[in-house]
């Protein structure tokens, strides 16, 4: 079976100074395409500990991903330590160079002398073209290997390597034909889901049934291995059926959907609108939901009532309301869903009031707790949750669960 | 210079499913002391993969931490790992069986039988006492370096560390100190400042100066070594204060400080409030506002006017300016700045509209397209910026810059 080593390349990673996320997620990447990943090295930028690392992670896998490196700076030295370990010189690319020219000169800028140095990679070596900023990646075939080097900035690394590295490194996991699919859960805990699935998730099983969470996000991967893709796709499929009919509702989408996608194009196929009127999240939920292009067609309006007075002068609660129940209360989050939905003319508004942390609380009301309500032409849903002691993870657990309120309410 | 490489062990690292925090942590703890880390490797829970990763992390370095694998279930190998890489037996130490013993009494419970093997460890080498949970550690001197295997639980290898660890490392590097400073900078790319800063970025410098960037924030590290703290202390100083007087107010704050901090801190100072009114940022910018703890002290109302009807409705930006200019023009930029302010009642008012992508462009306004306007007593001032073609990206910086037009109006 063929296996993937990474190579985190960059001093403020060996420091500790930057927590290394880019092996994780190309780990969790790899797997769901059936590549196990032998090991992660990091190594400071230095050419020769970089090409050790190479030789060392080409000793243990046949793809090699590297990250971190590429940039235009002198501490940039991936691109000659690739070179070494290939055995060949670095070649200028003009086309890499128009590209960096043209990124720049589009945000009105003269490009930097040392943004030239990313024009070279290494001869026999390919470019990968990177959307989001002036380092192109490198991709190389030798001696049987595949080997990768990927920016460390996690977001072109992650745009590189879903547009041309994914299908690459698949094919050259293909002695056997492997199905992924992702479904995206939300509304109960890991172990919850895991116990509902029971042995469904053995290892060792095909289809095998792996799991990550993030920001109480479930991603069930179906990793199903066939002599050929069509075998495959039907045993992904029949597994996909039966975690469906386990988990219902749980289940919000597929792939890399996030709440705020379904939710939207819910909204677009029903022709309908949303407002929103926030306040212990600040503009997350609007946020989350605009992150989603062409939210304009069902997105208007939204208010971050971040003090009592914004909530009185903007959206109508009455002081005397927030005297009586408090700014958290499950009074306040139906009253700025009900008022913000009356101001937008829209079909559905949310409301969200709570306690983010780390100060605020009182005995009767913890850190962590947090109301939501969802009011549309047919009445007003208000819930009350108390989630955890971290303000991260409270603005962004309320924020996700008052979407999925929404999406209970128009999806099912 | 002694040196140290830090191996993590656990098939959960290499499969993506857990961040391996600990290796980030134990290498700033090593460089506090004067240590620098030569590389993290990371390794699954096999004992063929532990001693190869052993073998090379001792051709690297002198201190070798690894972490993870001392639990007590069949995938914990890390002390026969150990064994073999000493080249010994493990051996039982009875005193251990009984702290284990001791510590599920305490809890009321019976010690399962596989907490047996807890209390093996490679003859030659000592235990490490473990204070919060049941695997000790393992200490051993061999060939000259020091070898130590820590639990993989934080809070438990954290303790340790600290506790016991700490102290004999210190002793292995007793003639050199190290001082770390990191300095966040915005508003120019990591070329630009790089050219700004010219040799003073050159490798094998003292102190060294790195360079990260995430989100259009620059983070300059400035590494000195020297003989002791203090020495390595007024060398950092003085590079900082270089770094300082060639990068002028592109230098916001230093450690982990975010503009929204800094920016936040101003006003808390100032007794100053501020409100947002956004347009294509659809509340990123309330949410880094808010992100920061104690936001309430100062930001006080948030619009998310996403609609041209709700930038009438609630900010009475006039129809026909709207009709006029577009809804993405500096006037209307300017008139959320100034009516969000007049409303909120606040200090400082900041408005932004923009092309966030991927749609809405057209020949004189194209994706990235984004006016920023800060209003305060002193006027009104407008920006007209072009970010890049990606939708994320654009908001993202689009809120930060807006943040860093702020910081310069009331920082400097």
């Amino acid at each position: 079976m063929n296996k993937a080593s990474i190579v985190s390349i960059g001093d403020e990673i060996i420091s500790g100074q930057t927590a290394d996320t880019n092996a994780s997620y190309l780990s969790r990447e790899l797997l769901s395409l059936g590549i196990p990943v032998a090991g992660f090295y990091a190594v400071g930028d230095d050419i020769d500990s970089i090409v050790q690392s190479l030789n060392r992670a080409s000793s243990d896998a046949d793809i090699i991903l590297a990250t971190g490196g590429l940039g235009p700076t002198d501490d940039d030295v991936t691109r000659q330590a690739f070179a070494q370990f290939l055995g060949a010189e670095l070649q200028f690319h003009n086309e890499l160079l128009e590209k960096i020219q043209i990124l720049f000169a589009t945000r009105g800028r003269k490009m930097p002398e040392n943004c030239r140095r990313q024009a070279y990679i290494p001869a026999g070596a390919e470019p990968i073209a990177n959307k989001l900023g002036t380092a192109p990646g490198i991709v190389a075939k030798a001696k049987g290997k595949l080997l990768i080097a990927l920016p460390g900035v996690p977001g072109e690394m992650k745009q590189m390597f879903q547009d041309s590295v994914l299908a690459q490194a698949g094919e050259f996991a293909r002695d056997q034909a492997i199905e992924v699919r992702k479904l995206k859960c939300f509304g109960k805990a890991e172990s919850e889901i895991a116990a509902l699935l029971g042995d469904l998730m053995q290892r060792g099983r095909n289809p095998l049934i792996n799991c990550t969470v993030e920001h109480g996000v479930i991603t069930l991967y179906v990793i199903a291995t066939a002599k050929d893709k069509r075998q495959a796709q039907k045993l992904a499929e029949k597994a996909e059926e039966l975690l469906r009919s386990t988990l219902g509702e749980l289940v919000y989408g597929t792939e890399e959907q996030t709440l705020a996608d379904v939710v939207g194009e819910k909204l677009v196929q029903q022709n309908k609108t949303i407002a929103v009127a926030e306040s212990c999240t600040g503009g997350c939920l609007a946020k989350l939901l605009t992150d989603t292009p062409g939210a304009s067609r069902y997105f208007t309006y939204g208010w971050v009532t971040y003090s009592n007075a914004a909530k009185t002068t903007e959206l109508g609660i009455p002081a005397e309301m927030i005297e009586k129940h408090g700014a958290v209360s499950s009074q306040v989050a139906q009253a700025m869903a009900r008022n913000a939905r009356k101001k937008a003319h829209t079909d559905f508004a949310i409301g969200i009031t709570g306690i983010a942390g780390p100060t605020g609380a009182s005995e009767q009301k913890p850190v962590g707790l947090v109301y939501v309500s969802v009011d549309s032409v047919s009445g007003c849903d208000t819930q009350r949750f108390v989630f955890s002691h971290d303000r991260d993870s409270n603005r962004r657990r309320a924020a996700q669960t008052a979407l999925n309120m929404l999406r209970l309410k128009i999806c099912i």
